[in-house]
Formats: structure tokens, C-alpha cells, sequence
């Protein structure tokens, strides 16, 4: 007998349908004698419709009271579930992230978690419940209600497993688990049975949506193994866990891309130290997150400064630059919105040089122009223009092999 | 410069237009050097609508967890209304029933509060802020959620009120405040300027809809002034305080209905002690809510006992008094949904006898059969048919005087 957490996204629990289906999966997985702690998230659109209706009260609404508004989501969500579960015969019981004794830093709309003080949770367990605890939500150290921000109710899952050391946290999504590419892009993509925590955090980071980089973080520093799957098809999905060194490294395990990031250049900076401090330093007090960056190396005396960041920080960024320009010395700066990212991602990549030389001549077979690049040990980032991304990721995905059925790598030198 | 507690219901707060209209009235409110208490009712139909998905879900939805999922009702007006505010430029705080310190019993779906701990309502006022109350919620002695059941936001204002307290309570609802008779039925009804609390609570008890018969008790037990009055159109509306000796009583202050209720009767019950004590302390067990009582003296040695109760609480009587008959040597019951209740109150009519004579005289020339009577020093109630409630109002509300611009009482002998 062992403890899971499982957790239910919000297409999961999407109606009182799917809830029952869910409700249905949990009592047979406490039938075959598991202890369960569930995580859900608000149902379908809810927090889509809850932050409208914030939208037609205030033109800026208040952090606090959106962290307030929305944790009515889960709320909703976790009473039904236990509803469905008693009615089932299985004893359950609901608790808010504050019951839940999941404390955090007073950040709202994106608070840390500090501490789970689970001790309610241990004696509903003992008592022999299913614990269904509200995703995304926990209580701040000033005692107000805070949310996790996005991700926020993996990063609940994942955290709970941790405090109850149960022997895996399983994220039930509409997607069957961690595939080679976005299967709307690419149809042949495959589904990885296992990924390591790095290639996950690389992936998150660059567009792949399943599960939120803060989750694999907190799952990484605190060894919980994490199984992706299908709460449609409830098939087994993708393992996320430590790197296993007697496994055989795949290559290459995935293409990822980003369209949600806009460039913004700052152009004829002189090129002395200290100035990229001064202005990454500026967005960083803002709250901007800055992904990539570049600064060309110059001749004259004078660079230009790039990076990219999430399309919804564009404004924030604007305001700092535009108050940094003249300080700066700059001539001018723009922003461009039509970019998108395609990384490739693989913890074998290590050990064979030759993969970005060969992603650059996909990439150039294709005739699709690199902007910008970066790279990590077991990583590989071009921005290109938005209307190639969906040609360099198929281009990618087939050059190194990654397809169902394929024979693997056919370019790499 | 005082302390107003102001309670907006749930059509007061129907959209993010109306809560717009309540955040500006606060506003004014506080302007004008008030401190601010608002209490909140769930928008609209929300709470109907999380009733619907409740029994989607489950066929008896766990009280428990009901509770939990209520009360995300109040939670997301709060926030609206908290945002709507501090975009208007006063700053406001929300507070669940919980962090307000509202206590409760462990009594899922009608909790009594046992205690109001408002420290951090206070703190929250001194800093300057206007303070938003979830209502209808509290936390059990046992830290779970718990709801205050029907007319649950006008107890926790009026708690508020007396835990602070407030100078007033002003409770805004989509009438203008208590009337003679309910203005759909009678339509020259006349608005009371001032109701004492002990005919209040005779009006709530049969009837009258406006305030619950709960928030009166409290306010009558801790002396909290209400004033129950219109967020549409913010007029004064009625004042429900301590009977003012000084003032001249109105004989008759006004005439109630109710057709909520159901009619049992158990026949051939021994005329023998203790008999009516064993059913309705039955009743009592299962939380049915008995309202008149009526047992004829019989000179047989057998009699029949006839009770009112809510039509909700009808099936769970009809299993009690089915397991009783044989026990009780009773030759068989029966219910009935057709009857309604009709009811004159009035304070005066402690010193005028003749008031259940012109009664019975104006229901008789009327036509209107009589079932049974109950009477209490400020009230006469008669259970009739249903379908006759209607004309026994107008007829009351008539001979009684208690129109617009009527030179008073005409029949009265």
C-alpha cells in the first residue's frame, strides 16, 4: 500500500461528467489499496470567466482580490469531486490550499510555496479518506489568500508529494503524456515513456505545455517522480524522474516552440561595462522575464542589445526601456511581436558536437532565416519568424529521426 | 464619524453593472466619514446555479462539502466588489467568513456562530480600509467551512454589527423596505417607517420575506438597529429597532402569507399524556421544522393531531410519522399541500380583544374556510386553502385599514 497524489487539470474535471469519470478513477486506484491526495484545478473556463468578470469591475484589478477571485475555482471543483466520491461510496474529504497548510510568500498571482504544514491531510488519510485538496491556491505567511500563478496546480501536486513522500505524483491532462513534438504539428510524433528532469525543464522552458517549468523544478529538487498521463484514455504516459546513467541516452529527445515571446532590440548602446547590467537589472525589478538574450560583439564601439520575453510583459518592458534609452546612450529601440522560438532538446546532445551545426542546416535547407540563438549543455534555441516555426519544427522532427517507426538521426555529421 | 454595516443581497449584486453601483454607494458612504462593514450574498444565481451541479454530481450531496462549495459564492462577489472599489480609489480588503472570525458550530448548511472574533476587521478599518465580508459563511469549531443557512448573510451582517458595534445595519435588498401586506398581492401596501423587532420576527415567522427570521432574533438579542431598505433606488426604506414606548402603537402593522408549507395530520391518536410529546420530539430528531400544532380535545378518548411544517421537510416527516402510527395506536395520517397561512400582526393588538374576532368575520364574509388557528400576543395566524391566500390578504389588508392614505381600521367592533 502505497500513497499517490494524482492530479486533475481543468479539461479533466471539465463538467459534472468528467467528474464522475474522474470520481471513478480514484475509487478503484483506493480500491486496489492505495492511500490518494487529489489535486484538482478550477473546471474548464471557469478562471477564463472569472478574470472577465474582474475585467468588467476594474480596468486594473487589485492582485489580492484576484487571488481571492479565482480561488473560487478550485473551491468549486473540489467539493463536487468529493460529492461524486461519497456518493460513490468513498470517503472523502475537501481542503482549501490554506487548510491544506500549504504556506507561501505574500506574492499574489505568482507566490512561493514556503512550507506545507500537512498534518490535516495526514489525519483525513489516517481516518481513511481520499484527500482532494484545491490546486494553485495556499495561504500567505500575512495569513491572506494567495494563487501559484501558472502551473500553480502541478506545482501544488508536486509539492504535496513531496511533504507526504508519496511514491509518485501522477498529472492527469488531456494529452497522453511528453511527446517528440506538438502532435498538432507534427502527426508522427511519438510519445517519450520517460524523460529526465533536466530534458523536462528544457522543455517546459521552451514552449512544451505539459507541464509548468516550476513544477519540474520543485519535482527535480525533491526527487518526486511524476507520471503524465490521459485522464480521457488513462493509458500509462510519460515518466518524469531522475536520469537513470546505466539508460542509453536518446540523442535528441524532443522539438519544442514558443509562440508566445515578442524580441525587443535596443540599438547603438555604447559597448561598455555595466551596461547590459543596468538594463537587465531595470526589467528584472519590474517582474519582466527575460529569456533569451544577445549582444552582438561590435567594432565601432557601439552594440546592440537583444532579448526576448512573453509577449504579455511587451508593455511592462516598453515602459523601462523607453526611460533607459537616453540614459543609455542609445539611438532607439523597437520590439518585434512576429518571432516564435524552435529548440531542440536532449540530454545525449552532450556528447555529440555536431547537433546545432546540423539544426542550423535544416534550418537553412528549409530556407528558414536564424535571428537569434542559444544554447545550454543539452539544448538548442533559434528564433525564427513566426511563419516558419511549424516548418522548422516538422523539418526538425524528421532530420533527427524522432518519428514513430523512424531509424533514427539521418543528418547529424 | 461611525461604523455602518451595509449588507447587499444577491440581486443587489447580480452583475459586475450593479456591483459597480454598490462599490459607488460605499464609496459615498465612506466619503461622507463613515467606516464601512460590507456584507455580501452570492451574485444572482450562483448559488443555484453550484446547487445544480451539486446534484449532477450526487444524489445527496455531503453536507460538508456542500458547505465548501456554496461559499465560493460570496467569495468571488467579494473580490469583485473589493476591485470595482479600489479602482474607484478606495482602498478595501476582503475577508472570508473565516479570516472575519465568524465562529460557528459543526452544523453543515445551518450553522449557528458561536463567537465573532473581528480583530482582523478592526485592524483592517484602522488602516483605513473598507472592509468586505463574505456572508452566509463561517469556520466550525472543528476549522471546517461552514454555512449560516437561509437568510445566512443578513445573521452575519447583523453579528458584524453587534461585534463592532456598528451604529447601524442597512440591509439592501430589491425592495424598499417592510410593507403592510406583500405589494404583488395588495398594491396600495404601505411602506412601515418602523418595525419593532418582536413584529418583525411575528412577519419573518409567517411570511414576510424581507429579513430572515434568524438575523432578526440576533439583532433583537444584542439591540442592533436595521435598516432594511432598496439598492435600486437607496430611498430610506424601514427601520426594525426596540419598540419605542413613547410612540403610539399601530393596532395592526401589517398582514403576512405564506404557502410554503404543508399540512400533516395524524387521525385516531389515544387521547393519552405524552402522546404529542413522543411525535414531536420524533420530528425534532430529524430536524423537521414544525411550525402550528393543533390538537382538537375529543370526548371519544381518541383525537386528531394536525401540525404545519415546511413542504421541504415533508418527506422526511412522512418517514418519521409513518414509523410511529402503529407505535401510537393511531388509525392513520395524511398530508396536504394545499393549504397556505395567513396572518395579521400588530403590537397593539395586546390591548384591543376585538382584533381575532374581525378577523374570523372578514375571512367568513369572504368565504374563506378556516382550517386551523394559532395565536401569540402580537399575532393571529390561519391556516386556509391555498387558493384563497390571495383574497384573505386583500380582504384583511382592507377591513384593517392599512392602505395608502386609509383613515384606519373599519371593522373592528
Amino acid at each position: 500500500m502505497a500513497l499517490v497524489v494524482q492530479k486533475f487539470g481543468g479539461t479533466s474535471v471539465a463538467d459534472p461528467d468528467r467528474i464522475r469519470a474522474v470520481a471513478d478513477h480514484i475509487a478503484r486506484t483506493r480500491r486496489g489499496g492505495d492511500d490518494v491526495v487529489v489535486v484538482v484545478s478550477a473546471m474548464g473556463k471557469t478562471t477564463d470567466e472569472l478574470i472577465r468578470l474582474a475585467g468588467e469591475v476594474s480596468g486594473t484589478p487589485a492582485a489580492r482580490e484576484m487571488d481571492m477571485l479565482l480561488t473560487a475555482g478550485e473551491r468549486i471543483t473540489m467539493a463536487l469531486l468529493c460529492m461524486a466520491l461519497i456518493d460513490m461510496g468513498v470517503p472523502a474529504v475537501s481542503f482549501t490550499g490554506s487548510q491544506a497548510g500549504i504556506v507561501t510568500d505574500t506574492t499574489h498571482g505568482k507566490a512561493k510555496i514556503l512550507e506545507v504544514r500537512a498534518h490535516r491531510l495526514t489525519e483525513a488519510l489516517a481516518a481513511g479518506n481520499v484527500v482532494v485538496v484545491a490546486g494553485f491556491q495556499g495561504v500567505s505567511t500575512a495569513l491572506d489568500v494567495t494563487t501559484l500563478g501558472r502551473g500553480g496546480s502541478d506545482t501544488t501536486a508536486v509539492a504535496l508529494a513531496a511533504a507526504l513522500s508519496a511514491a509518485a505524483c501522477e498529472i492527469y491532462t488531456d494529452v497522453t503524456g511528453v511527446y517528440t513534438a506538438d502532435p498538432r504539428i507534427v502527426p508522427d510524433a511519438r510519445r517519450l515513456p520517460l524523460v529526465s528532469y533536466e530534458e523536462m525543464l528544457d522543455m517546459a522552458a521552451t514552449g512544451g505545455k505539459v507541464l509548468a517549468l516550476r513544477s519540474v523544478e520543485f519535482a527535480r529538487n525533491h526527487g518526486v517522480a511524476v507520471h503524465v498521463r490521459s485522464s480521457f484514455t488513462w493509458e500509462p504516459g510519460t515518466w518524469v524522474r531522475e536520469e537513470d546513467p546505466s539508460m542509453e541516452q536518446a540523442m535528441i529527445s524532443g522539438v519544442t516552440h514558443d509562440t508566445g515571446e515578442a524580441k525587443v532590440t535596443i540599438a547603438g548602446v555604447p559597448d561598455q561595462v555595466g551596461i547590459a547590467a543596468r538594463v537587465f537589472r531595470a526589467l528584472a525589478e519590474e517582474s519582466v522575464n527575460v529569456d533569451m538574450i544577445v549582444q552582438n560583439v561590435s567594432k565601432s564601439g557601439i552594440t546592440d542589445i537583444s532579448f526576448t520575453l512573453p509577449k504579455d510583459d511587451l508593455k511592462k518592458a516598453g515602459k523601462v526601456i523607453e526611460g533607459l534609452v537616453g540614459d543609455l546612450g542609445a539611438t532607439g529601440w523597437d520590439d518585434d511581436t512576429g518571432i516564435a522560438r524552435v529548440s531542440l532538446i536532449g540530454a545525449g546532445m552532450k556528447t555529440h558536437p555536431g547537433v546545432a551545426a546540423t539544426m542550423f542546416e535544416v534550418l537553412a535547407r528549409e530556407g528558414v532565416n536564424i535571428e537569434m540563438i542559444s544554447t545550454s549543455s543539452i539544448r538548442i534555441s533559434c528564433v525564427v519568424r513566426a511563419d516558419n516555426v511549424e516548418r522548422a519544427v516538422r523539418a526538425l522532427h524528421d532530420a533527427f529521426g524522432l518519428a514513430e517507426g523512424s531509424t533514427g538521426p539521418v543528418l547529424v555529421s
